[in-house]
């Protein structure tokens, strides 16, 4: 089945221990798509300039990704980004940003994009973010991830655009922000309160939590201790150890596009299982992401990689590891 | 077999958002005897002053800790600490600190701890943490814990020990400072280098990873590919997630009491799998101890809870869910 991203299409300068590279192609859009087209079918949705040219196509074709919804505005420029990591590899660096074509950006769908079976929202402005979403009248599943720029900016269109959607990916400091719950069970249950019934709660080198809605009476609430009848369903997968992150720019993106990508090839997105795979794959296609600049390592990778990783998650994280 | 714990027993008043306690009973010899207790035979040493009594001693008999080697010193008074904790849970704010008869703590073993089969170093000097482990020559294994201060006061002194030790538990930002390497793969990898065999790097609200060195030429190594070379295994445990944690203090003594005790009772203390599991005792001795104040909750916790979290830990890391 079909999958939407609509978000940034940039050129990012990112500098390094490991080394630097000028106006390589970036964007959360970018990075999503790419990841997300080893599952299924992804068009792109964003607004690029006169600098964007027949190389930064060929990354995306070169993937099999649909760009006829990429919108040229002539005598624009593409959004810019510069930034530089030190050797914690968890901050970035902003050094400069220079929105072009991107802040003024007004979401044209196409028919082919409208009709897409499911959707992900990339870090817009949330008022953005709806009027896609209310375009978009036939989607299987919604997803968007957003920032704390717009919990402390435009909180209450945040929470209205979040009630639309299915699936929330945030930083877990975000979804602390936005509920203003340091809790993170409870913090993740107040989001799915809102609507959506998957909250995926990012945590950079910590790997990523997922949350969903308890079956309740089901048989998995009987086992439970009453000292955990919190409603919420748990799984958790660490990120893959990787001696050498050369540019983390993209991570998360590309674990939201594997992760969707994934579960938009699945019949029924929200079973268990079909999550806890999607979360790994997500996990698998952010840690190539970082292992080189930009897209560079997506951009020529293969299934038998990808497979290959989804194999190695299931060692680090099984309590009976295989025979030696 | 036997384990035996050298550290600091404790009087405790902490504060949280869920309440205070006055003088609890606490200390990381303490936490840890109790967590470890539920698995094998624990010995604890460790000063206490005139103000430590019966109530006290009834806490560790009740879970069968034997007390022989606890020093009792007459006329002083047992080390006590005052802390409180915001609703963010990770950082505890110290209020008080008197150290009493720890600080001149010079740790006198009786035989039947120098020869104990197993032995832990909770967090004290290092120079102190050595001349135990000079004392227990019959040592199958032996573990420690440090903190920052001796990282930043005492680091000479603290390489030395932890050459002669065979397991390490730290807080991965002290494992990164005392190696000065940001990457945790690389920074678990140079303490290995160091003696140890095993790290466990402690991540608060994250869980936990373990890092032991990797087979090297066997199965395991070919299967991997040429990115991931680094000559370390790895497996990573989430915490046990809670939608109310009402106290922290002592959760790193005690998932460091249920790994060291599950493994004392193993045969062969090095093996992957019984490290794995080792992994999730401490995780679930851990998620237990924070639930309530102090010791409280461990202290009449039973072995078909501990069995029960144990399996949920399952349920929450794996891949492949359980059918509903």
């Amino acid at each position: 089945m079909s999958l939407v991203v609509v978000g940034s299409i940039a050129f990012d300068s990112v500098k390094t221990p490991f080394g630097e590279r000028e106006r390589m192609l970036g964007g959360a859009a970018v990075h999503f798509s790419l990841a997300a087209s080893f599952f299924t079918d992804v068009r792109v949705v964003g607004p690029v300039g006169d600098d964007f040219g027949d190389e930064q196509y060929e990354v995306l074709h070169g993937r099999g990704v649909i760009t006829d919804d990429v919108e040229h505005v002539a005598g624009g420029k593409t959004f810019f980004w510069k930034a530089h990591y030190e050797y914690d590899m968890n901050l970035a660096h902003t050094e400069d940003t220079q929105l072009g074509v991107f802040g003024e950006f007004e979401p044209k769908l196409s028919e082919e994009s409208r009709s897409a079976d499911n959707l992900f929202l990339a870090n817009i402005q949330p008022d953005v973010q709806r009027g896609v979403r209310e375009q978009c009248t036939e989607t299987r599943f919604a997803g968007l991830d957003s920032m704390n720029l717009w919990i402390d900016t435009a909180r209450d269109s945040l929470l209205k655009t979040i009630a639309g959607v299915d699936l929330v990916f945030l930083n877990d400091a975000e979804v602390r922000m936005l509920t203003e719950q340091p809790n993170l069970v409870r913090a993740a249950r107040e989001i799915m309160d809102m609507g959506p019934s998957v909250v995926v709660a990012k945590q950079g080198e910590y790997g990523a939590a997922l949350f969903t809605r308890d079956a309740g009476e089901g048989a998995q609430a009987d086992r439970r201790s009453a000292e955990h009848r919190s409603g919420v369903s748990f799984f958790a997968l660490p990120a893959f150890p990787l001696d050498t992150v050369v540019d983390p720019t993209g991570a998360g993106d590309s674990f939201a596009g594997g992760f969707l990508g994934y579960l938009a090839a699945q019949d029924d997105w929200q079973d268990d299982a079909a999550l806890r795979r999607a979360m790994t794959y997500g996990s698998v296609l952010a840690s190539f992401n970082v292992q080189e600049f930009g897209t560079e390592r997506v951009a020529r990778l293969t299934r038998d990689e990808i497979d290959e990783r989804f194999e190695r998650f299931r060692e680090i994280t099984s309590l009976e590891p295989a025979p030696a």
